[in-house]
């Protein structure tokens, strides 16, 4: 018995000290800490730690960790959290939260909180409603700006310590216009609102996709944009804190999703995630192989007679994949910075298709040089020249047209594009390496 | 005569129309707006637009669109604007310009201009010191409240406007805490700066790297840091609009890189430039190519004697090399967003085998039965089993070893690494294949 006492001390004490070690931390480092460890584990770190500093955690916790807690958390901690998250980020932790457990929690929460949380709930995760915070600074634009600080100070449900701007709404909450912090500090106090706000103010609304809004951010160096209703009524703010995070999350999908990955895996995803996530495009991807493969079939009395034929066909389908993978690329992500405009795509198309003239040129020349001096045929040396220099044309058209079609049907262009354009570059590219062999083989011996 | 009058009164109006249009724009829009035209026409509109909105308009436009017209405008024109820049701004602007242009404009630039410039200039672009900003609120922290407050009214040179944080330093400028806005506007304005500010402030180094401040940035949601140099004193801020377009920057480096892009390359970049780019990693890719065509021509008996083998080259290579690219695309982006820590990448290498392996398994069967039915031979739907298998499991350590072995040797991760995956992916891809069916061949007939 004593010496069980005794582990029990040395563990209470072990625990003791990684609780006093974890306190001193940012809560997003505790969080980063935390998210390793098993969940009664983390239960008991945050068991001892106050709600304010639990809420600023959860928010940095990733989302099915989240859900685990708010589920298995007693009822009354949850319902003292909550209240001290920003409204996004208490919709975004909810929202992974059986229809069930969400009831409870809402059945103990404030009614304010409860009527903001269940808006957000209702907006999609990518918009401006998903992303945006209910906590605005607004203030009536009939108020002088003395009444304004007041109201400033008094309401401590205002996001104080982070306001850049304050907004300036009429008796229907409508947006009127901005003010700074600064005019408060400058201005004579007895001015109203409505002398010194500024009236151009650019606002979101609160259905815009989230990646435009990214883009606006980027190209107007906005440090917050306010969000409106369909009334022109101020619902929220999206700060560049929030955009940082979506900008992170477009770019890594995008690049996912041109490999036929799910946007979402993570090095952190068990691997019976990632299998069940990556084999539905490989499956697909075995399924354009075969076509390749049956293309090569076509001319099996060729290559039987000039196995050597064989030989080209890696260089040939894997130039033109490469090639067709940079333009792919560029498209892809200039689609997602906004960077093409509707009608733009066909000068585009029409640039690549110089490059891949050109550059098909070029390696086309090489190769068909190198081949001819391998084989000792100037034959082969030319079949190669013209299949690589036309499989790179065909390439920057699949580039081009595979992302700005997925588009046209209202698909996101990175999705699969890697795998369809290398697709389209093996067919092609066997397609024409072949039968331009067959040709020249029935006027010239190779 | 008097047509010709016609004409260029015809021709003015349309300019008065088109620059009044102009003029109600915001900046970043008249960029966008003057970035397709040619050079005259961009000086003509700038000749009647205001210093202050020409600063605006000149930092949104491309770098070499701003180098063309620094070089191009008059002297005393470039010195009306550069000071109405920021910082940051107008270094990045006189970056482009030639030494000797250069000189010709500080020496028409007030003292205090040239330094934060020529500071500026020293640092390396893709650092804290390239991105930040010079112009940042700073109090000394023996003031009273009521005296910073009156210091930051009076100092024109900062940026006021969007203010976020005052910062607070000692008599030798170096960082001791900060103050929001809010404390000067809520706090007894008799109280000491050092009574009221935060003393645990955050900051990064002048020569920080600017991914890793991304990083900072998006765990820590902050909206500015203020940058310190070596002996801790205050030099600059970096703010997160500056953030956003470093992350934008990354991202498109790398999603480029990785498909052996120069990283720089945008929709715009004519197609002569586009071509010089990306023909120097298509002629490497030549070459990996060339080994891929050499492995299959070592077995040259064997695909004569059974041409059949030949049609399954792009199953194995294709399928291996978007495996690949699936674990590389993971790899790469966790390195960037600095989530695979130094010892983490073997756990992920553990885990992409076993993800290689299961999906490898799946698609290996999926394959095996296939090419059995298709050719009606079981042997060559074993072969072609076995050799899919181990080709997905090589797939998942190019993946993993290929970034990580880049970054061990202080190359950016996504560098060709896509071109290197592939290749390993074919190479290995054709010889397991080949070798295994040649082996199969001296017991079994096809």
């Amino acid at each position: 018995m004593e010496q069980r006492e005794d582990q029990t001390e040395i563990a209470t004490n072990a625990f003791n000290r990684d609780l006093n070690r974890l306190k001193d931390m940012h809560p997003s480092d505790i969080a980063e800490n935390l998210e390793d460890r098993s969940l009664p584990d983390i239960r008991q770190v945050l068991r001892e730690l106050p709600d304010e500093k639990v809420a600023e955690i959860l928010t940095e916790l990733p989302q099915d960790i989240q859900t685990d807690l708010l589920e298995n958390m007693r009822l009354e901690r949850v319902s003292d959290i909550i209240p001290e998250m920003y409204s996004d980020d208490a919709a975004d932790a909810l929202g992974g939260v059986s229809a069930e457990r969400l009831q409870e929690i809402m059945d103990q929460l404030p009614d304010e909180d409860v009527e903001e949380i269940t808006t957000l709930l209702e907006y999609e995760a990518d918009t401006a409603g998903g992303i945006m915070r209910t906590e605005v600074n607004a203030v009536l634009t009939t108020l002088a700006l003395s009444e304004a600080r007041e109201a400033i100070r008094k309401d401590e449900d205002q996001d104080q310590d982070n306001a850049i701007y304050i907004y300036a709404v009429d008796e229907n909450e409508r947006l009127q216009g901005v003010l700074k912090l600064r005019d408060l500090l400058f201005r004579d106090l007895r001015l109203k609102v409505a002398d010194v706000m500024i009236t151009e103010v650019r606002s979101v609304s609160v259905n815009a996709d989230q990646e435009e809004i990214a883009n606006i951010f980027q190209k107007y160096n906005y440090l917050a944009l306010p969000v409106v209703d369909d009334f022109g009524k101020l619902v929220g703010l999206v700060t560049s804190d929030d955009v940082i995070d979506v900008i992170q999350e477009e770019a890594t999908e995008d690049m996912q999703r041109m490999v036929g990955l799910s946007g979402e895996e993570m090095v952190t995803t068990p691997w019976s995630r990632s299998v069940k996530n990556r084999l539905p495009w490989l499956m697909v991807n075995l399924g354009t192989a075969f076509l390749a493969a049956w293309v090569i079939s076509m001319f099996e009395k060729t290559i039987s007679a000039y196995t050597v034929l064989a030989f080209f066909l890696p260089i040939i389908g894997g130039m033109g994949g490469n090639a067709g993978a940079q333009t792919l690329t560029i498209v892809v992500r200039s689609l997602a910075l906004g960077e093409i405009e509707d009608k733009e795509w066909k000068r585009v198309l029409v640039k690549e298709i110089i490059i891949g003239s050109v550059a098909g040129l070029a390696i086309g020349i090489a190769v068909g040089a190198i081949s001819w001096l391998w084989q000792g045929s100037w034959l082969i040396g030319v079949v190669v020249f013209m299949a690589m220099l036309l499989n790179m044309v065909a390439a920057a058209l699949a580039g081009v047209l595979v992302p700005v079609g997925l588009r046209a049907v209202k698909v996101d262009p990175a999705l699969a594009s890697s795998i369809m354009v290398t697709t389209v570059t093996d067919v092609v590219g066997f397609f024409l390496f072949l039968s331009l062999a067959s040709l020249a083989l029935k006027f010239v011996a190779l």
